[in-house]
């Protein structure tokens, strides 16, 4: 399909007035109507699995045919079991508690004037993302609960089944009094309708955008929306002069293999020099036996003589598989000056039994969650408890860290007075 | 002073490396000693005093040979009196409680993982602004008291001024411990400046344009930092079909009257067509009476025929003068749709005596702040009690209405763990 700028705009434009005035509407649904508006659009996303799958099968062919990796197919695939899990997930966000409405504080001023902080919906979010289509529907219920409307934008790739996902979470949002306009899909999947949408801050009023670093990052650079950015996870793990042996090879292993591709897996391993003196050795036999490749400063590579030596390109890079790099440090404070040069700001632990450093690690590393003896990979709002998450914030405003309902809406000071005047 | 952009960027970048790592010695800094570094500079600026004047005298002279009028040299000037008000400023903010180490939530997972949410510093704050020179002080002071670097960029117009003031600041604190680079002010007001460090996302946390709507535009649509913008007032007073009519008259003479060049003064007045036959001819009078210019419907103008007829283009500005726009409505949803439609999401009000109606009005009014029978001057960091503001967000994440210190800090999650892994 070719549009020019000028039709993708005025088509965008008209999105975008319909989103404001449905999630006006939206503002104002009670907690049971948004639920049953979730639980049927559920409902018709099983109904309709057959035609999801078909459409599916359409972009998995096209896949196939521009040479997508066996990886990315995967991601993009839509088995029973995965429409099942879109289902199941709009039905959690329904048993959720609704976020809006929460008096955040209350107070009476010396003039009698009553200041409630209650939290609201956003408005408009906006939500550019890749590859995977169940993000279509999880993002979507997520947006409605915390009484959003939510116009996607998915990658091209899947954009059959993103259309028909979009479609009967609309249809059957509206037939359980959805506003219409409340989920929306862009039926156009090229840069240059991203470059319309980010700069639409008259009717979006967020922006998620989640996916490899090079679009977070166009994002970013054009929007005049707020965006917050679901950058990547590079993390580190350190392991102090004091950490217990067992407990230190444990969570390495943990955070380094049990899912390497996800942005909460650790990318470089820092050590003591103490400890690597004691353990050094045995740690880096585990890495080994778990299939990870060990790139390290020439300090270490004296407990792993097989290791080859990390560039400085390695201590910036996001592996997301079976690689490490690893390097000894004096202490802690040359540790928390690697992570805050290197990290991204994401998942970064402390392994140690000495209080007075944990404690500094934890104050003075600059991340959304600072472990002490523990693996990283619970930064994730199932792990926190909430339930579900839109996506994990490597930004500092608004919301850092794993963003649940909760951080899915704003807040407004509600002010009630008897003629108070100044 | 000639500089090219290369230098211009070379400069900044240098300040931003040095505003990144005084924040994070500020981040570790306690409340005592940040209190004696405010409490020094107070002192600095008073001690001074003499010398600021001077440089004042310069921006002042200036401003007249450029043709400044009369109200921008007033907001250009620096007395005794003005000065003294700088220093209450910051030995203010070194009294007020410290928002940095507040446990926001704590929880234990089923895991034995406890996660606790804590604020913390945003890290380094950019200001822009206009004008007033009390800013450099004020914005510093507190960006400093919640543990933030800040990189100041005023006026040309007030520039000497700003120099000078950040002069002593900075010298004070660093005299009393605080870091060098926390208080850095940038040297150059052209625009190629602004454009560049709008660009220092490594570097600066978060944007804060006051100023006029052409500036805060200009840095919403160029910066890849995120942004808060302090934007216009664009507010209304609903005078709804049951409310009181003296509360009603002086509340809506105290919203446009008592200060009508601040963003918290009412632009728009409208009016429930059944009060506006009971008193909207006395409405009428008492605004004339209090000088005030009435722009209406063809509706209104029955109470006040001397009114001329309100365009489109009255409802869309911020008179920020002793001119009101009148408009009567049907209901309180009429009144509600216009809100919404033309509001910058500020502060709104409702007078009514009809619990219905209000809560409707309340709930719906997508604005920052919302009122039910007051005044909509009281959007004010000191009347709502955070003790002093960093201005007022017209935005809605992160921060929305008044701005105090809380609302200077972002939060990071400390976990801790006994060897958890996942």
């Amino acid at each position: 399909m070719t549009v020019s700028i000028e039709e993708i705009k005025s088509e965008l434009y008209k999105m975008g007035e319909k989103a404001v005035k449905a999630a006006q509407s939206l503002a104002a649904m009670t907690t049971d109507q948004k639920n049953i508006c979730l639980e049927k659009m559920a409902d018709a996303l099983e109904a309709n699995a057959q035609e999801i799958k078909e459409q599916n099968a359409l972009d998995l062919a096209a896949g196939k045919e521009n040479g997508l990796s066996d990886a990315m197919l995967d991601r993009l695939k839509l088995d029973d079991e995965r429409i099942k899990g879109m289902a199941i997930g709009l039905r959690e966000a329904s048993e959720l508690p609704d976020p809006v409405g929460t008096v955040l504080s209350e107070t009476e001023r010396p003039n009698g004037l009553v200041i409630k902080k209650v939290s609201v919906p956003i408005g408009v979010i906006g939500i550019i993302y890749e590859s995977r289509p169940n993000v279509t529907a999880d993002a979507a219920g997520l947006c409605l609960k915390a009484g959003n409307a939510v116009i996607l934008r998915g990658g091209s790739e899947a954009i059959h089944s993103n259309l028909v996902i979009a479609k009967y979470l609309n249809e059957a949002g509206v037939a359980a009094g959805l506003p219409d306009g409340a989920v929306q899909l862009l039926p156009w999947t090229d840069r240059q309708a991203v470059g319309v949408m980010v700069k639409m801050d008259e009717y979006i009023n967020l922006i998620i955008p989640r996916g490899g670093e090079r679009l977070i990052k166009a994002v970013a650079e054009q929007s005049t929306i707020p965006v917050i950015k679901h950058y990547k996870g590079l993390c580190h793990l350190y392991v102090d002069a004091s950490a217990d042996k067992d407990m230190a090879i444990a969570t390495i292993i943990n955070s380094k293999c049990q899912r390497p591709g996800v942005c909460n897996a650790i990318e470089t391993l820092l050590i003591h020099k103490d400890a690597a003196k004691v353990f050094g050795k045995n740690i880096a036999e585990e890495l080994i036996k778990n299939g990870v490749e060990i790139r390290c400063d020439e300090l270490f590579k004296e407990y792993c003589p097989k290791a080859t030596i990390a560039t400085e390109d390695d201590y910036n890079e996001e592996y997301l598989d079976l690689i490490i790099s690893v390097r000894v440090v004096d202490s802690v404070e040359e540790a928390i000056e690697h992570i805050n040069k290197y990290g991204s700001m994401h998942s970064e632990s402390i392994i140690s039994n000495d209080a007075v450093s944990a404690e500094k690690f934890l104050n003075l590393v600059d991340a959304s969650t600072v472990y002490h003896n523990s693996s990283t990979r619970f930064t994730d709002g199932g792990e926190f408890g909430f339930g579900a998450e839109i996506g994990i914030s490597t930004d500092k405003l608004h919301a850092r860290g794993p963003m649940g309902l909760v951080e899915l809406t704003t807040y407004k000071y509600k002010v009630y007075g008897t003629g108070q005047i100044r």
